[in-house]
């Protein structure tokens, strides 16, 4: 099996002022194609440090991945560090990397400086794979055996995350080339609403059924719910795909609507797709999760095409005053009621003019809970040409994942009214 | 000075399956009472493995952490190596963390099973630190010059990230018990609109003349704009600080109110905290940042105090019916323009009442753009009672990050107009 080392550089994650992010993504992306990765390492900004780690790495794996320490500023000694490791006699300019750190700069209003240049400049015993996303260009060098006792290569990425990111989907491209890795069949479903322990023992008897060399792995994300992934290895590419199909067939009735997608993707994206299919639009009201929703549905390419826009109330006059919820609601059942959530959730229709509209309004915390609706407590409303429908949830925990929840809640809650519309149609 | 080297045990983290946010936590607490953390390490839980990379990691160090890899079942082997690495002859019982299992068993309604008495069991040369928020007790294997060349210490925790925080306290109490550990000092400058290697060149001088031992790092964030962060290790905290003071003295004026904070915080943060302090409100009118501005302000614990609302007007029906642009502006000028961007921040005052608001109408890709106005466009508006200012940005990015970089550059054009009229009061 094909071992991996990924590496980190960095004083800053050393010192834990930022959390390495990177390292899982790329020992998924590994995993995805049936590379073991063995170890993960993070260690600073050091000459020394750098190479004599890189080196034991070497010798123990085929494959090392390092991010970070590639930045145009001094503190970043990573590139001088892997022309020693790699023998190279100098530095090389890639032609590539210069064209697209000058269209960045240009496009950012900025003059090239030396210290820009440079970042094109890479070790002559590498190879260059262009970063698009960046100024620094991912650098590939490749070892033999007298180097350290084995073939061997080293990738070194940007440590931003969204262009380590980026450079990971060619790397990844390179690694199935000279590696020739084997196939992998991923079928993904996306669920929300139901706790990962509770999912578990919902399927239980159908886990413990699958047939020899499929796995399942469990994936909890705030905002997409608890996402399945089913794995096999080996077989072709269509009897994979069959072999899955045939476990999906039996899961299916067992998670019932819980199932959102069985693609990889998000709950703004499932939304977007229902409402682009039937050609309907959506409007939001925002009270706790203060823009969230709308910013979750706006992330999605092309949501112009379903999304109008929204009202964020977080003030009780913008309520009143801007989405037009009545005095009376408010001062009969208080802000925090299915009343004013089913009113915002109506009148957002209403003032935008959209076919659907969700409303939130609840205590994210962590000051202003009550005995009646302590901190994590929020009432969601969803509305169509139909009917409005509200719900309650409550979750415990700190104000940013309490508004993390609110807002994917409201986002499947408003998912499975559109569903229901659409299948009654 | 003293080193230490934190290893994480688990096939989860090597799979990706979840990020290892423990480690950032440890070396921050090891900083803070002035160890130095030279390497993060992540292995699998594989019996080999544990035994030869912590060998190597306390003939490196001083000090060695260990989390993770002690839960109660099979795949978790640590204890095992953990007793052949230090050479122990059996295991003992440890009487206080047996009692701590007892407790937390009777709370949860379970009966005691072995495998929950094998907890309390500890190799027989390691002392026990009972960990009192979980089943699996701290472990501290002390290390002579005949083990691994030099006095060493091996401390092991459990990975369940709350109970790992909660057992660093007593670790750190250890620590400085028998090392008599210094201090380090960190200055954390926040700077925005100035890219890393423009602001490298700016400081350059200043960063040559450091003195001796005081180390700068950059650290670049999209929502947060590039990091400063000054270290000085050695001195008494009153020493640091006062020489950390006198190179902020000469700092300050080179990058003048590109500097936001001071402090380790956001451009969220620090809006807050300047409407907070002069009793002043805010709102917001947004297009193209769909909603991350509001959400960015409202991610702010008691940002009800001073934000009010916004509208997204996605559709341009939004920005005439409920924000009130005059239709004039909008076939004139186009969405995407100064007359527009600040008509939505006037307009965002007028109808929820605010001191302030700011506005974004822009172009986030990846389809929509012009040649007027290519994909990464957007133009700002930052309103007051006394004067609304526009400024037009254009960036290179990806959707997502476009819409980052949108909402930063948003929330520091507003930061600078706050700032600018308090100065004048």
């Amino acid at each position: 099996m094909i071992q991996a080392s990924i590496c980190t550089i960095g004083d800053e994650i050393l010192i834990g002022q930022i959390v390495d992010t990177n390292s899982s993504y790329i020992s998924r992306a590994l995993n995805d194609i049936g590379i073991r990765v063995r170890r993960m390492l993070s260690f600073g900004d050091d000459r020394m440090t750098i190479i004599s780690s890189l080196s034991e790495e070497l010798r123990r794996n085929d494959i090392v991945i390092v991010t970070g320490g590639l930045g145009p500023t001094k503190d970043d000694i990573t590139k001088s560090a892997l022309a020693k490791l790699s023998g190279s006699k100098g530095y090389k300019e890639s032609g590539e990397q210069l064209e697209i750190i000058t269209r960045i700069l240009r496009s950012r209003g900025l003059d090239m400086l030396d210290i820009n240049r440079q970042q094109a400049l890479v070790p002559d015993r590498c190879e260059v794979i262009p970063n698009r996303l960046g100024t620094a260009p991912v650098m590939v060098f490749r070892f033999g055996k007298d180097d350290f006792g084995h073939e061997c290569v080293l990738y070194s990425l940007p440590g931003v995350p969204f262009e380590a990111t980026g450079a990971m989907q060619d790397v990844i491209g390179d690694i199935s080339r000279h590696f020739g890795t084997g196939e992998i069949f991923h079928k993904t479903i996306m669920t929300y609403g139901i706790a990962e322990s509770a999912l578990a023992k919902m399927i239980e008897p159908w886990e413990d059924a699958l047939p020899e060399g499929m796995h399942l792995a469990y994936l909890p994300d705030p905002l997409k719910g608890v996402r399945l992934r089913l794995s096999i290895y080996g077989g072709t590419h269509e009897d994979d795909e069959a072999a899955v199909e045939r476990q999906m067939k039996r899961l299916r009735p067992i998670l019932g609507d819980a199932i959102y997608s069985e693609q990889d993707d998000t709950l703004q994206e499932t939304v977007g797709r229902l409402l682009r299919n039937s050609g309907k639009t959506m409007s939001a009201a925002e009270s706790c999760t203060g823009g969230l929703i709308s910013s979750l549905v706006t992330s999605v390419p092309g949501a112009s095409e379903y999304y109008l826009g929204s009202v964020t109330s977080y003030a009780v006059d913008i309520k009143k005053n801007i989405l037009g919820v009545p005095e009376e609601i408010i001062g009969r059942y208080g802000v925090v009621s299915s009343e004013c959530a089913a009113s915002m959730a109506e009148n957002a229709r209403r003032i935008t003019g959209s076919d659907y509209a969700v409303s939130t309004t609840g205590v994210a915390g962590p000051g202003g809970g009550t005995d009646e609706n302590p901190v994590g407590t929020v009432w969601i409303g969803a509305s169509s040409a139909f009917r409005t429908l509200t719900c309650r949830k409550t979750f415990r925990n700190d104000r940013i994942r309490n508004i993390e929840r609110f807002a994917a809640s409201a986002l499947d809650f408003l998912r499975k009214l559109i569903q229901s519309e659409q299948n009654h149609c």
